[in-house]
């Protein structure tokens, strides 16, 4: 393709609040993953997209333009409905281990093309990684062949999709311009279109563990992703759901896997369980498979059958024990009252800071490092209660852990026990 | 220096509408200087500048930051005070090659380190080169010697003199981040305080064929060099004159450099002579010198001395014939009426496409190529008459040339004669 535009005046028409036509962004994308637009030109258009936004048509079509920089899939010749399922990241997020099983139990293909975490958020990848000898590397066929016979597939997402997206994510990264609704909408959805499924349930979290703080924000992500999803023919819902407090009892790697098994086997933290079911019925809906009730799924073992299935179709071994951190140290309650706050954004710090998390793509984390929460936020406590378990093999790690979590809770004395919140705060569609 | 800050923090602070801290702006531009802080960072931040701003503190720790990169000059040893000029850039714009010789010629040492052209604006070593044999490179010790022995030098600024904006100058023109009071004053103000003259004359221009296209712009441009001269110590006045319409009768290279020399000859165009010697009686009372005229200095024949002086000293022929182009061809006026509108840009850009000037740093630029102007605004002309003469080596651009000044000028027919308006719109202290 010749250059019909220059880099500086699309950049400026972004610049001057303007909005830009389809052709300007099909080249700039292209232009971009070529290399003929320079990473300092496409930082200023997207410190420019941050600032000055994106109309809804530009999105779209930015969508686009990423999604035909790579290979597209299809899952068409599938003898069964596909579905998938992305969430934008909490603490204590290990629902796609027990989801992704549960939904092919109930007869759905569950492609879930995942990354590894960055920061205090973890990665469905990182969790499975603790599995002995599983991995997250498949070949198209073998990602086709497993969802035929497995129905799920846990697995890292190839380089061939959304290229674009893959460089403009790591440019973002480095220039203070993730932070644009256009962006992240335009960068998750155009991985999941370009994958070929035919239903998608987001699960777009709010709260100070999230990225979006507030529901406003979340809900204007939660609409966009929706509309570009059902633009492009998929079949799209959102779900709101609660990332002020962590999901379940656990931060981190094997910690959450292990989890994830108690789910599996029909116990599991009630939030965890709601939220699983709820996101299992979306993907059902929208695959167009109804009549099948997901929690039976869990309590008939079908689903830990097809988890089993799975970690093994990719060299794991589920009966494997998993890693186990060298040090812990609690944090005990000095007080007797409610939990009435349990802050997600700390316990994720810390559990980061424990050695679960990366603060660079390509630093290796630590299979048994992280959190355990002995209480939940609304629960009653009592005087010297242990509160949480830090888990590391550094015990050097346990101060700076512990800084993160100052503050991040509170104990009320008179306070009486909560009902838990909803996790569901709000269904998009 | 170690790396107290982070670039994504201090880019974020900048996209979220914070003010920058002083050892934050110390901390990015040492860092963008020796390469830490990278280029698609440093654009990020530019386009965050351009559409949040800065507070006047922040320019002006920007700006001495950008001194900081590099070397300080100093004319404290030369037998006379010292004064310059800058002029944001106009078309037939030739008023620095009159202004230093006869400011000179009045008593005052010229250090006018200058730049070459880009775009429709000419470039002051554009112009002289011209000249047969002059160079545009002077060693610090051949620049002094010059000033004390001939009194003014125009000359190419060199490497050492803030280095950070040199490179943040070639990134803004490549990321559509020009566009920013504070990023332009600090890279004006920042050079030419480093440069470590003691008095500044700023020739803010206002119109068409300025970078400025309306009066408060300008005006805030001008007040922000303004203060941030000031602070530095630097008696700093700057002047808004009109850019509507060209300065003088031609714009081009040896075209300008007649022009230039006819001023100091006791002739040229009255625009030319005007701010010429407005902007010579700012530099006299900038560095304190009263008591002089320079309308007599031009008058006596000194200026013209003090010219061929400082252009034999520089390896240049005074006497020499300045080239001409190979091609001519005119436009005539189609009916008889007064010249009501002759747009600068128009013109500029007609002088730029006829060889004058270069669309990227490193062309090359003809000697001969521009426009000659055989009316100005404001002047009766006849039908048939030439209202201006093209110039070029290469006739295959006459027609790109004529496009740019399609549309570019009024004749109105029962229109009366105008008084040419002022050149000098405000004076800003």
């Amino acid at each position: 393709m010749s250059a019909p535009y220059d880099a500086v005046d699309v950049i400026s028409i972004k610049r001057d609040g303007g909005v830009l036509g389809d052709a300007q962004i099909d080249w700039v994308v292209d232009a971009y993953t070529r290399g003929v637009v320079a990473d300092e030109q496409m930082a200023a258009l997207a410190m420019a997209i941050v600032l000055n936004g994106m109309v809804p048509a530009e999105v779209a079509h930015w969508t686009a333009a990423m999604i035909a920089s790579g290979e597209q899939m299809s899952f068409a010749e599938l003898s069964r409905p596909t579905a998938d399922k992305h969430s934008t990241g909490g603490v204590g997020d290990k629902i796609t281990l027990p989801l992704a099983p549960l939904v092919a139990a109930c007869g759905v293909a569950v492609p879930q093309l995942s990354g590894r975490g960055l920061g205090h958020t973890g990665g469905t990848l990182d969790k499975l990684e603790s599995i002995a000898g599983w991995r997250a590397s498949l070949t198209n066929a073998e990602l086709m062949a497993q969802l035929e016979d497995v129905g799920a597939v846990i697995c890292a997402a190839g380089a061939g999709l959304a290229p674009a997206d893959k460089k403009l994510y790591a440019l973002r990264d480095v220039t203070g311009t993730v932070e644009s609704i256009p962006l992240i909408a335009s960068s998750i959805m155009s991985k999941k279109i370009a994958e070929g499924t035919r239903a998608l349930v987001l699960d777009v979290k709010v709260g100070s563990g999230a990225f979006m703080k507030d529901v406003d924000s979340a809900r204007e992500l939660a609409e966009t992703m929706v509309a570009l999803g059902t633009d492009a023919g998929v079949h799209t819902v959102a779900l709101l759901t609660d990332m002020s407090t962590p999901l379940g009892r656990t931060a981190g790697n094997a910690l959450e896997v292990r989890e994830a098994v108690e789910v599996l086997a029909g116990g599991g933290p009630a939030d965890v369980v709601e939220l699983t079911l709820a996101l299992a019925r979306e993907m059902l809906a929208g695959a167009g498979v109804h009549g099948v009730d997901p929690a039976e799924r869990l309590a008939d073992g079908s689903a830990m059958d097809v988890w089993r299935a799975m970690i093994t179709a990719q060299g794991g071994d589920p009966d494997a024990s998993l890693p186990i951190a060298r040090e812990t140290q609690s944090v005990v309650a000095d007080s007797e009252g409610v939990l009435t706050r349990l802050d997600a954004l700390s316990v994720g710090v810390a559990a980061w800071r424990l050695g679960a998390g990366r603060a660079r793509q390509g630093d290796p984390v630590q299979a048994g490092a992280g959190v355990e929460l002995h209480a939940k936020q609304g629960e009653a406590v009592r005087a010297g209660q242990p509160l949480l378990t830090m888990h590391t093999d550094e015990p050097e790690r346990f101060d700076r852990a512990l800084t993160a979590l100052d503050g991040g809770w509170s104990v009320e004395p008179g306070g009486a026990v909560d009902q838990q919140s909803p996790v569901v705060i709000q269904r998009i569609t």
